[in-house]
């Protein structure tokens, strides 16, 4: 069936709710170039500002996915259980997770992205290791799933090319910021790359891309029921994303701060995330008695860690790129640290030269912002409470003005807060 | 002041007012090619669903005429007043109109468009004379203003490039209908022509853009303070188009009509509706004694109008195009016409070749609808109500579904309604 694209422009543009039929033109006829980028940027806004019914959402994610191939991972004889986290600051969870569950018996194909703006990516942060390579063909990827039961690579140009690019529109019209759209795009993805079982680490706070609660709820919610509808077991855990997650925010200082985890220690937010989204997706693939903190402790993980590094070219035992230049920031006060403040830590790590501003930027490994404290810690005036560093001294002044009110410091202790907000199934 | 285009996107799709100079930035990159047309779209929509304030409206429409030049009209000797329509279905009024001002010593430089969709467009109409030009340069638009004190043809490309630019952009992503972008692009054109007085005729209702009189009272309000903020004398008549103006709907039989009219005849409602405006235009050109009647009576007018086809090469005296095929459709009762629906005869009129689908396809000069009978008007059985006429009957079938439900009768006559429903200034 045919459409024009102006008249599913209108439709939407005016509150309507767009057909199956409409859809699935509008969506192929995108990704064929018939209908023009002018025209889906103004769809977009139309979807952002008039929203879409579950209904809508679950076609417009059914016809991305359609636009490309659905990989088969039956060669894998394991259950496969995959992790999404909507992106925060110093979020390197996905490092020592991935291993982890595969020592645990559950392979997990993790297809990942890089960083853009305050928010890092765990492709940029695995590129610190020498030699480590992102790319695989879909042999190599189906192949170290089963040989090595752990991947992390970046998406095959063939899954849901609707997807990239219509998300490099959205990045440069105003438009990423709509639920549907955001749903549609992580889960076309994610079911499209075949994975049995998906968590979901929802972001909420300000270093994340959802500051609302209500508004983390209503993606999570979505997105369940998408890969429910889709046959994958979904979970969605909401998880706090104002302080940001351990002590290392860039790309090098969050590998050493995950291999710390894989090798028994760590901060303990960096392990209690990585324990409670292990354990959601051993059980989502029906493993709920595997026992990841164990893994942990008795090397397990590690060793799957190392497998994981090698099979894609790295060495895991090469020494990580340090920066050239660092600048510590100390209390002017005694007291107790309230609030430490992601967004404000997530932007000067960016412009320490860890994060990229455009697509096409290089990202340094070396940059990027230690933490000293974290909130509910004791200081004294004149001891460190962060570090910068950078290879470019030129990038301080940029990231101390960033970094200015990041930190919070008052006369008593704060009320303690839960890292795990809610859990939707 | 350079700004980043997504981030005046994001402003005005959260609500926001656009500050000026983000305002002149994005209207003069837009045009220079800096902002994409995806990103002028995606803001495009935003407008349209979030509104304007009237002063970024103002600032929007100056910076429209600031993208190109403004005419200077001080070489002609007389007042200067010119007339935009907002478009409707057998609105011929431009073509007795101009000469008929000019007639009565008011120069009047009408830079008028092309149809689009179910409404004609005056230059259309025109082309149907042998040997008429559209297309002026400026210099022999000013010197036939001055000489012949009437001009009608295309805008030249001169004039506010940045409405052409985002005018075609519209068209293709459902984003025409915003008042705040439909009354920039009017005025700004209007206002760089260089005329000293503007009557707007705003139409409502089913044939008209607007159908609602609170839609078209705002687009009135809008456009009269926009020029007179730009030193433009500016009137708006809101009047009545749910019923096709006069008899005829197509290219050359409206010219048919027209003359009829500058003859001292035609239809009472094209008469009216001339006379009405005429005087608006006088009266803010400072000539409020002029008497439009007369000129119409005693020939002036029509010596006009035949100087002016001649100065822009057209024959006055040549016959005009008529269509191959008629096809006369009759009454199924007695009564009276109670309403010919002004949108649905303007569909069959594009359908039968009148009109155009894309600005690149042609139009037949002979095709259209002929009115029998108007509201009011009453009516047998068997008896014609209107003609259906092409140079191709494989398009009466179509044409004749578009106009299936146009005509309704009544057993009584119809409550009469107001042509001229009020004025703005």
């Amino acid at each position: 069936m045919t459409f024009a694209a102006v008249d599913v422009i209108r439709t939407k543009r005016d509150g309507g709710v767009l057909s199956d039929a409409a859809i699935d033109w509008v969506v192929d006829a995108y990704t064929k170039g018939v209908v023009a980028d002018e025209q889906m940027s103004a769809l977009a806004m139309a979807i952002l500002l008039r929203g879409m019914t579950p209904a809508e959402i679950a076609r417009w994610t059914a016809a991305m996915i359609a636009s490309g191939e659905r990989l088969d991972l039956s060669a894998v004889d394991r259950p496969t259980a995959d992790k999404h986290s909507t992106g925060g600051v110093g979020d390197k969870i996905t490092l020592p997770l991935t291993p982890l569950v595969a020592a645990c018996g559950v392979a997990v194909p993790q297809l990942s992205g890089r960083g853009l703006g305050h928010t890092g990516g765990t492709l940029d942060k695995l590129e610190s290791i020498p030699g480590w390579r992102a790319r695989l063909d879909n042999a190599e990827f189906i192949a170290q799933l089963r040989d090595v039961g752990a991947v992390i690579c970046a998406a095959g140009d063939g899954l849901a090319p609707a997807d990239r690019k219509l998300y490099a529109l959205r990045d440069v019209t105003g438009t990423v910021e709509a639920i549907p759209l955001i749903a549609s795009s992580i889960m076309s993805k994610k079911i499209a790359e075949g994975t049995g079982a998906l968590v979901l680490d929802v972001k909420v706070g300000s270093g994340a891309f959802m500051k609302s609660l209500d508004d983390a709820r209503e993606l999570a919610r979505t997105m369940v029921d998408l890969g429910t509808a889709h046959g994958v077991r979904t979970v969605a855990l909401l998880t706090d994303m104002s302080t940001p997650l351990g002590l290392a925010v860039g790309n090098a200082v969050e590998v050493t701060e995950s291999v710390e985890v894989l090798a028994g220690g760590g901060p303990a937010d960096v392990v209690e995330l990585t324990l409670a989204l292990a354990r959601e997706m051993l059980d989502a693939a029906g493993r709920p008695d595997a026992d990841p903190a164990a893994a942990l402790a008795d090397g397990r993980a590690m060793d799957a860690w190392r497998s994981m590094v090698r099979a894609q070219g790295g060495d895991p035992d090469a020494a990580l790129p340090t920066a050239r230049e660092t600048h510590t920031v100390t209390a002017a006060a005694d007291g107790f640290v309230s609030a430490v403040d992601a967004y404000a830590i997530g932007i000067a790590a960016w412009r320490l030269g860890a994060g990229r501003a455009r697509k096409e930027d290089p990202v340094s490994a070396a940059a990027g912002v230690v933490l000293h404290r974290k909130p509910g810690d004791p200081v004294r005036a004149g001891e460190p409470l962060y570090e910068l560093r950078t290879d470019d001294p030129n990038r301080f002044e940029a990231a101390l003005s960033a970094a200015a009110e990041a930190v919070s410091i008052s006369a008593e202790p704060p009320v303690p807060t839960a890292l795990v907000i809610d859990r939707l199934a």
